[in-house]
This record gives structure tokens, sequence and C-alpha cells, in this order.
């Protein structure tokens, strides 16, 4: 018996295309975003890869790529599960900070060691910044984080793979995951077992879905095959490349 | 102690725009449709009338009415619940036909009565027919019905309502349900107490959302009301003149 997993990182958001630190801030997908969750279906569909349930954040950008994902399948109709500890990484103070200008200010060194150390967060946002999710109604009865790092991302993420999603996998469900940059690349690190030092160079692409076969213990039987694996290339370059100019 | 239930028609849907009888059959929403959707969920944000839970069939034009309205009323981060109870009424062997057409091959007397009768259901639908749902993946484990008549949808939809939705609002939630034309008519039914031969005349506009506040035994402490009285009006004028020329 093996089990289906499904990951795919939300299409293009309003601040990707503007070079913008999100984290926990809920902005909304470009049209290019759309047309990229939208694509993600079509693939699935292709792939004969079809979700049974499907898992979120509690931000607009995963849900609206899963939305369009789903609705291109022809799978809209699955049960949904939405999450918190699915969300990306709170970027701290950085959020909604230009991404350039950061490097700027602070030199290649910190710029890297904040977007790819394993342990190192940001620093914390203030709970008054207009950027702070404190207070935020679906937040209700968690202790809003105000900056996380991606081992973080990790403590708060694996529990809930434990727990909850690696059950609906063992019914026999095949599981899609619309999440984010970080919280993909947390739980690609506990599959892959990929060690704190090498998952810095881990970097997955936006709208093409990531299908892992996994045995009866949930370890991967092989490598996750994007279904795109061109546009995955390109795609990974790019998010390594951002910041840049 | 009062609870507040919404009730949200699916907006213009293509089959609606073409005059066709649809039930089961899972059309796509029309650019009108859209942002009927997107419209529903502003009026919900300007009243103040957060969901904390949505209800959804198992039909795109429901749940994508659904997506843009909550999207639009920043409530996209739900929790969302799909169940079959809450389709459209199946028309048998009259989906995919004209409603016209359907007309004046019948007679007004026969077509009133398909569309409007509490208890006679349409022809069956055949199981080999391309608008037939048997063999559908989101029915397995159901018996798909080959047609029905309101009260075969107050049937499946008041024990569901009892089951399950009821206990989302004695929990103090506010409870969004996005249906269609005949589910809703069937729990207006239900929670207005309207007879079997009264039901007929009661039309649900789409796109606006209609909301009851309900006492401890969910019962309305008064009508519901729309949050767009004006344009309620005239959709509900425009319902009962389908099937004109």
């Amino acid at each position: 018996m093996t089990y289906t997993l499904v990951l795919l990182r939300h299409g293009e958001s309003e601040w990707n295309a503007l070079n913008l630190f999100t984290g926990w801030v809920d902005v909304h997908l470009t049209d290019k975003g759309k047309a990229e969750g939208k694509r993600a279906g079509e693939l699935l569909a292709e792939a004969g890869v079809l979700p049974d349930i499907v898992f979120t954040s509690l931000l607009r950008r995963a849900i609206n790529t899963a939305n369009f994902a789903l609705d291109a399948a022809d799978r809209h109709w699955i049960p949904v599960v939405r999450d918190w500890r699915l969300n990306e990484r709170h970027y701290g103070a950085l959020q909604g900070k230009n991404k350039a200008q950061i490097r700027d200010t602070y030199g290649d060194d910190q710029f890297m060691e904040w977007r790819r150390s394993y342990d190192t967060p940001p620093p914390p946002i203030a709970v008054d910044d207009e950027y702070s999710q404190a207070g935020d109604a679906r937040y209700d009865g968690i202790q809003v984080p105000a900056t996380e790092c991606l081992k973080d991302v990790v403590d708060r993420l694996i529990p809930y793979w434990e727990s909850t999603i690696s059950k609906e996998l063992t019914d026999g469900k095949t599981v899609l995951v619309a999440a984010h940059g970080n919280s993909l690349r947390a739980l690609v690190k506990h599959l892959d077992g990929i060690s704190d030092a090498d998952i810095s160079g881990l970097n997955i692409p936006t709208g093409i879905p990531l299908v892992y076969e996994l045995d009866e213990n949930l370890r991967p039987i092989g490598p996750g095959k994007y279904l795109d694996p061109e546009a995955a290339a390109a795609g990974a370059a790019a998010v390594a490349n951002q910041g840049g100019k």
C-alpha cells in the first residue's frame, strides 16, 4: 500500500510581484497567480492525480490557489480543512518591507541569514505595526507569533502533520496541501530527512504540484516529482534569486 | 441568546443564462454570477454579518459563489463543510432541457407542475443520459436520485439541518449556507412553517444574503431579511418568470 501526497505552493501574490516580505500578511493573488492555480489543477487532471481532501493555510493566497486548482481539476467538491499551522513563516518586522531595500540596508549576509538561516528569526514585529496579526479574529485562541525562523515552522507544522494530515493519508486518501514556500520547505525537510544545514538550498517554485508517493510509514518511496519539471526548475531558480535588484 | 443564519443562493450560472433546467448538472458561474458572489460578500461585510462557518452543496456554482463572497467579506479562512444534501433539486429527465421549449411542448400546466408542485417529480433521468450523475465519484456511497420533487429535497435536507447545521448555530456560530433555489426553499419552508401548498409561491433571488435571527429552539424571531431588499424583490420576480420566452 502506498499513499499519495501533493504539495502546492500558492501562485504569485501581489507582494511577490512587488518583491515585499509577506509572511502572515494576507495579500491577494495577482492574475498571474490565479492562472498558476488553474494551471496546477490542469496538471493534476492530466496526470490523473485527483485529491480526495485539501488542507490549506488560513491565508487567501493559498486558499484561492487551491480553489482555482481544484475547480480546474473538477475536484472543487472535496472536503476542505484549513489550519494556521500551514501558514507561511511569520517574517517578523520584515513583513511589508522591500526585499531589495533590506538587502541594501543590512547587507547580503544579514539578508541571507534572515531568509535562509534555520534557527535565526528576524526581529519581532510590534503588536501595533500595521502588518502585525495580533488581534486578528482568525487566530483566536492561539498565540500569534511576532516572528519565526524555519525551525519554528517545523515545530508547529510537524505535530499537525503527524496528528491530522497523516491520518487522511493512511485512510487511503490522496491529500493536497496548499501552502507556502516555508511551510512546504518545513514539510519537505521532514519527509526527505534534509539536515538543518542543507535545507537552506531548497527552493520550491510556485504553482506546480509536487507529488510524493509514501510508504506505510509515510516515508517517501522516491524523490518528490513536479508535474511540470521544466517549469519547476525555472521557478525554483527564480525563488532563489529573490531579493536581487 | 439568538443565533444568526445566512442563506445565499448561488449567482447566475451558465445554464441560468441559457434558460436550461440544471439540477445536479455541475455548471459554471457566468461572470455576472461571480460578480454576484463578490457583491454578496460586500453586503455581508457592510452589514457586519460575518460567518464563522460555511456549508455548501457539492456543486461548483454554490461552492464558487461562497468562495467569492467569503473572500470579499475577508472571511475566506473560516471552516468549510460540503454536503450533497444541500444540492439543488434533481430535475430528472428535464436536466439539460430548455425551459421555454419544455413549456411549449408540454403546456403551461405540466410545466408549472414540474417546477412548483410539492410532491410530483419530473420523469426520471436515464442512467446513461449525458446529464445523469450516476457514477459520479463525489456521490460514492449514496444512492444518486434519478429525479426529485421539492418534498424529496425536504426529506433529505431537514435531517441534515437538524443533525449538523443546527449544532453549529447552537454553538454560537454565525452560519452561512451557500446553496440553490430549491434546497433553500426547502429550508425556508421548514424555518417559516410554510405549508406544502403555499411554498410554490416562494422565490429566492440569486446572490443576495438572506439573514435569519433564530431563537434558542432555532425558530425565526422575525421574517428573514435580505441585505439588499430592493434587489431581492426584483430578483425574486425574475425567478418567478423563468420559462417565459
